[in-house]
């Protein structure tokens, strides 16, 4: 026979897969001495036992049930549906993961008729034993039987008009009798498939229903989200009722060990007198700080400080607690790890190791790496934002929060902020032109684009928060207004956005700067000690680099080139070339940019000293660089001297039906060699300078773009290779360089063998190579995304989290095949899957040398590293 | 001591690689016994040799070639620069693969003083032996020692006016011999490092020279655009000379045994009296017709008659031959397969299978798939484009030819051609609105696109001529003008276009109808004997499904399912369904389309009778459906009722930055599942209907494009079940169905086992696969691709031929990974690549079950097909 039901006494903590969360903490309390109510589990096996049934109970199981079931009336002394001493149960579900969206608790199971008189007669309060049976019906009766709750609030309103009472309190026991009735009716009480009046049938059918409740939309939903496998299952606790509501020497309450919030080592919590669990989750009586039950219940607090303690040193982790008071006897409902923010699971990891709680490696992999976000961006106020006006969602594109006075162009923001105001910038999308407008806003709004938009990738990489996609939002960017649902705002208007979650509010709010506390400096040194791929950060900009550094960043594995070409003193050298008809007026053109193109990497390599840099040669397409309105295109004309419809027709021709797949990337070092020389001269003139001036030991990697075959990428190399030699011969230099390409088109994926002859490093470009491998847009496809993540298709948002199964089997095929031929090659990722914790376990699978990520993302991806290498030890 | 030189009575014609095609078939003829003046070849292990040594010949080559010297002395009784016989040679190269770009030949190679007056001696022709030797000066100074040919222009012409000479012909014995001193003074004669003296230094010079010729820019460029290994060499062949031009009893010839142009059993050639080899190239003269031999010289005829029966009786095949007679006797200089039409090559073989010479499967083997195109388009008069004026070059993006008035719109074209003018459709680019007016155009112009834009893969699939992507035309479609140059042509004007090359010519040109005759059908009776690959077609219309099947296809492999919806009754009620708020407005207008949908699949049905159909859902971005100028839209908001800012809205929510990677493809069917339905409601009741109707054994192949994951697949292939199902329960009927997938993008290629769990049939459509395998949009990178193929960096077009080292590689991997799950999986390929000989026989190899491809390739792809199954046997 197997065995399907475990009592409290049987199990422990490591029978969490068995008995659930829930029931393992319950045997383990109950195994280590604590006062826990006496019951028993109906394991998860018992679940699929359920479901392998066609929806119902072996005989085995139910005779299990209802041996356990003699147990705990031995124990407990009492008896299910006794009319002196009657047994009344919990029925709580409880998976190995804890999970809502099922079934959740049905209290004062085994209440009928001789039950009640029992409870009136015990307790000496008939009121209280009616209304405990009354609930019991209504709860039962919606949560199992699944009949509508406004039947009974009706029928419960009717008795309440009757007799003129105005609240529930008001119904004396002899009303609570009447409603009693009427819900017998509504549940067809003891009728053949109605309500059971027998408190084991009740009982069976409860179980039944918690395992009904693994299989619910909801939960299949929330499974599929955070990604728990629908092959767990539920187990189901039936625990012996205690009752915190018989009078004043009773109580309940919820605490933590340490604060939840920030951390300190100090229980947390809030309790009420005479009251249910169920008073205190409804928020129908304000509870109590859990330190004044000291005055209220001494020995009790004295006792259930205790318990605390000992959970935590049992445990070794801050524990979230649930008890009860039943006549100055306390008993542990639950105890579970607590949920805590990253500033507190920050300083609760380091103090317990302090405290020779935990060691390092355990304090690391207690932090996820995600929530750490948290701490490195300024966020609102909680209370403030809760009284804000919600406006509209976004997509969460960059975290943390601003508040500031809306603006419609990146000029008027620049101006605004010259002014000494706080901006927003409101676009319906950014492009490159407003970088400079991006720079001096307080944060970014976006109509459309998703997580992998420009504004969203740029803001990230700034720090700066952003929510993008909000359909919602009408922008006239003509009017200078934006209007959302109803309301308009007009240029000047103030907003407030929080980039952590997508919301987007009016008015101000207040907001807190980020707490980087000395305890997230060990925590990152631990973790730094412990993981083995190297973090990098993508920067363009001295500014960005220092930064990372300061964040952590160990190099720089994308610098990309094509941002500088923005800036106002420079785009018109950068179109004199596009416009070019000759190779030598675009010859004379990137001499002029030359200087710049210097100066941007001696920056760099200043602020880098000997860390290494990849800076990438330049990958847009070039039409990105035109002028985008006719007003533009006129102003250019007299700005190069070119004739307008001489632009009009560079433009035309330019002009892509599919730019991402077009003339970008090392086809234009192919097809214009000239713009790579400038660039490999840049970078190595700044190179050799910053190694001469400062002694820092440089040895520039430089990386060509979107390769698909070896003749190109040795076509390219070899524009560089000479280019370069010319550098340190004209220099007199000796200094090194290496010479590499962006893994990010399928074929060069396929080909990674071919290409590694001549690539002495890979940096994988997941960003496009997602884009490739599944043929989706970043630009496009936010929509379609969420379609699939929502309908199940997707298991996540492919430019957010590596796949694995597709791109990641190139990512791992261009590995081995690079390996193979060069058994050195440096390997890293630069796409954005570089700071997704996830994503950055599979890179440190595979086998890459370093991930290279945003600045504000590289502390994120120092834990992750660790996390990936404590997992794979 | 290796052997590098080899007498021609030492080698055969098997050992082509060795001594090439040239040395080995001289080697043959002399060999089977027939006249070939003696001689030698130096191998194409010479040919390496000179390239190990740094170029120059190993003491061991130049001792070899003066023992074979001194044998062609011996045989001949001739001594090189003997003043009484001396023995002059010509020497030629000659690679395995005959190839123009290479050092063709030098005559007269022994001349010197002694040897002139040797020469004059015995022909009593002084004139003769001096302006030979002039000659040898001339060619030898040029070709071997690299001078300028205009300085020995230049001298000639002065000595001419010096003695009044107006023509060569004019001047005297005496007068060459002044001519020649003036020549030995340019090329230094007799100095070091001058024109040697010695005719033994002149051939070990020559014999450089023509290893020296392998390596020219032209001669790598030709190799490279027709990939022939570098590795291959040259030989060299020497030989004694003969001399046509002894008198009139001399001569000279170039034949064929048979018809070159069409195929006719005859002899068919040139000759000329008195007159060397390179007279009838120089085409100073104008030779005579072969047959007129027999009068001239009826002996010798006889003989050479004679002698080419013998030879194609020994090659089995059609020969291309050189001859000299001297005084009476004839010498063999060269045979070869001859070159010839299609119409030629199908005759020829088709001939000499019944004449018991060949097998069939040689016969197949000797068409060139790529060839037979010929046969199936119309084409100009050769005489008449040859005296056409040449405006400009396009890609010749659909073969054929076509001579009209030029119309700017679609519905201008259209008009024109019910008024009864032939038109030629002249656009910027094509999209799918213009199709009424391609069909009913002779031939299609644009200014964009490449082989495989939109204009070029319709008119293949109706077999029309386009040549696309002619950047030099300025279209200016208000005007209704096209600028070439400096001429201008206006609506109505007369243009001819060669779509086989891609010329644009002014005015009417003849044209000459496709000849398909019963030996084109023989052949391809025999190919479909061998061929194991089955030959499906990409085929949208019933007429062109007829068309099809007339040539030979055995199923449609793609129809397409967008093109229909652009017909002018069926576009507003598509469109209704774009703009719908709600699936109620979009189930409405599906409602609408779904008897025309159901009507295209009856007439499709009813074409192919038996025949396997696979039906793609629908494919393209929805916004390829909506209006694309303001007047369309103004038009469309009145049509349908919808408010015109209403359809600029969603136009520009539609809106796509690239679009090849957004909303599109099974994509369409996830969102919209109505979509799907319907179409899969029309093919099914379709199906029956003609099922029942004709009795035909129909099983709907329903294809769902662009799948990305297996759960994407199990999602539409479920509502195509659901929908087939039902249409099923509906008629009663007991029709099969099958449900598969295109495989195009590069991750459901990656993932093809997981996908092939749902999908009954895989399709590879290798037009998106490339697209996203390389980063290379087809509508944008016709110019990139160009360049590449130029500068070495691809092979191919890789949307010509299939890249089998990337793509190929998804391929084969998709096809191990489906079969691994679903052993039985069809597989086919459906993208442009499936009409290419070299990737048919590449989809052979990975063991696809059949190729589709447009209905006027379907006969190459037969042969294609043939050829594969006899190469990989």
């Amino acid at each position: 026979m197997h065995k399907y039901v475990y009592s409290f006494n049987e199990g422990s903590k490591d029978m969490r897969s068995l008995l659930g969360g829930k029931g393992a903490n319950l045997a383990e309390m109950t195994r280590i001495g604590l006062p826990v109510p006496f019951g028993f589990t109906v394991s998860t096996e018992g679940c699929f036992s359920y479901y392998e049934n066609g929806g119902s109970l072996s005989e085995e199981i139910m005779e299990q049930i209802r041996e356990k079931l003699s147990e705990l009336e031995n124990v407990t002394g009492k008896t299910f549906g006794d009319s002196e001493n009657p047994l009344l149960v919990s029925v709580r579900s409880g998976a190995a993961i804890s999970m809502p969206g099922m079934m959740d608790t049905i209290l004062n199971l085994g209440m009928n008729d001789d039950a009640m008189a029992g409870i009136a007669k015990l307790t000496d309060n008939p009121r209280f034993a009616a209304d405990s049976f009354r609930r019991f019906i209504q709860m039962y009766g919606n949560v199992v039987m699944g009949i509508d709750s406004k039947l009974f609030e009706e029928a419960l309103q009717s008795v309440k008009d009757e007799v003129g009472a105005k609240f529930d309190v008001d119904l004396t026991a002899e009303d609570l009798k009447e409603v009693i009735a009427r819900y017998k009716v509504i549940a067809r009480y003891g009728e053949e498939g109605g309500f059971p009046d027998k408190p084991v049938d009740q009982l069976m059918e409860a179980v039944k229903a918690v395992f009904r409740s693994w299989n619910t939309e909801r939960a299949i939903l929330y499974r599929k989200i955070n990604r728990i496998p629908d092959s767990l299952g539920t187990a189901v606790n039936v625990q012996s009722m205690v009752f915190g509501n018989m009078g004043d020497t009773s109580g309940t309450g919820v605490a933590f060990t340490r604060s939840p919030e920030n951390g300190e080592n100090k229980i947390y919590g809030e309790f009420l007198v005479n009251a249910q669990g169920e008073d205190v989750v409804a928020g129908i009586r304000t509870p109590k700080p859990i330190a004044e039950m000291a005055d209220t219940f001494p020995e009790v607090y004295k006792d259930f400080v205790n318990i605390a303690h000992v959970l935590e040193q049992h445990y070794k982790d801050m524990q979230d607690m649930e008890f009860t008071v039943e006549n100055e006897k306390l008993y542990m409902l639950q105890t579970r790890a607590g949920k805590r923010t990253a500033a507190s699971a920050v300083k609760v990891a380091v103090d317990m190791v302090e405290e020779g709680l935990i060691d390092k490696e355990t304090a690391v992999s207690r932090i996820d790496p995600e929530s750490v976000d948290q701490l490195l961006h300024p966020s609102f106020d909680a209370e403030a934002e809760k009284e804000a006006l919600l406006l509209t969602k976004g997509i969460p594109a960059s975290p943390g929060a601003a508040t500031g006075q809306i603006y419609f162009t990146a000029a008027d923001a620049a101006d605004a902020v010259e002014q000494g105001h706080k901006a927003l910038l409101v676009r319906l999308e950014t492009s490159p032109e407003d970088l400079a407008g991006m720079v001096a806003a307080e944060g970014i709004l976006t109509a459309r684009g998703g997580k992998t938009s420009h504004a969203a990738v740029v803001a990230r990489s700034m720090g700066k928060c952003c929510v993008s996609g909000c359909s919602e939002l009408i922008v006239n960017e003509e009017a200078k207004t934006v209007t959302i649902g109803e309301r308009v705002y007009h240029e000047g208007d103030f907003l407030s956005l929080n980039g952590s979650v997508g919301n987007v509010y009016e008015g101000t709010i207040k907001t807190v700067p980020p707490t980087l506390s000395g305890d997230f400096g060990t925590i990152m040194s631990w973790a730094d000690g412990i993981r083995t791929l190297k973090v990098r950060t993508n920067a363009d900009t001295p500014r960005d680099a220092k930064q990372a550094v300061a964040f952590g960043a160990e190099g720089i594995g994308l610098c990309r080139t094509e941002h500088m070409f923005f800036e106002d003193e420079r785009i018109p050298a950068i179109r004199r070339m596009i416009v070019a008809e000759t190779e030598e007026e675009r010859r004379q053109a990137l001499d002029a940019l030359l200087p710049y193109q210097k100066a941007d990497f001696v920056g760099i390599y200043e602020a880098m000293e000997d860390k290494p840099v990849t800076i990438r040669l330049l990958d847009p397409p070039l039409h990105e660089f035109l002028p985008k309105t006719d007003e533009e295109t006129k102003l250019l004309s007299e700005q190069i001297n070119v004739p307008y419809e001489k632009l009009l027709k560079v433009t035309a021709d330019l002009h892509e039906f599919n730019p991402m797949l077009g003339h970008r990337g090392c086809r234009l070092a192919v097809t214009y060699p000239e713009i790579a020389e400038m660039q490999t001269r840049a970078i190595m003139e700044a190179a050799i300078h910053v190694k001469n001036e400062k002694g820092y030991d440089i040895v520039p990697e430089i990386m060509i773009p979107l390769t698909v075959i070896d003749k190109e990428m040795e076509y390219v190399k070899d524009i560089v290779v000479t280019t370069a030699e010319k550098c340190k011969a004209e220099a007199g230099s000796d200094i090194k360089y290496m010479v590499g390409t962006m893994i990010e088109t399928p074929r060069a994926a396929l080909t990674a063998d071919e290409i590694a002859k001549s690539a002495e490093f890979f940096s994988f470009g997941t960003n496009d190579l997602t884009q490739m491998t599944f043929g989706f847009s970043r630009d496009d496809t936010a929509a379609i995304i969420k379609t699939y993540v929502d309908k199940g298709l997707f298991k996540d948002d492919i430019f957010a989290t590596l796949d694995q199964d597709g791109v990641g089997k190139l990512v791992d095929m261009a590995v081995k095949l690079g390996k193979a031929t060069r058994p050195n090659i440096k390997l890293g990722i630069c796409g954005e899957h570089g700071g997704d914790p996830r994503s950055i376990e599979f890179c440190h699978r595979v086998g890459l040398n370093y991930v290279s990520c945003s600045p504000y993302r590289v502390p994120i991806a120092r834990l992750a590293a660790a996390h990936a290498a404590i997992k794979n030890r």
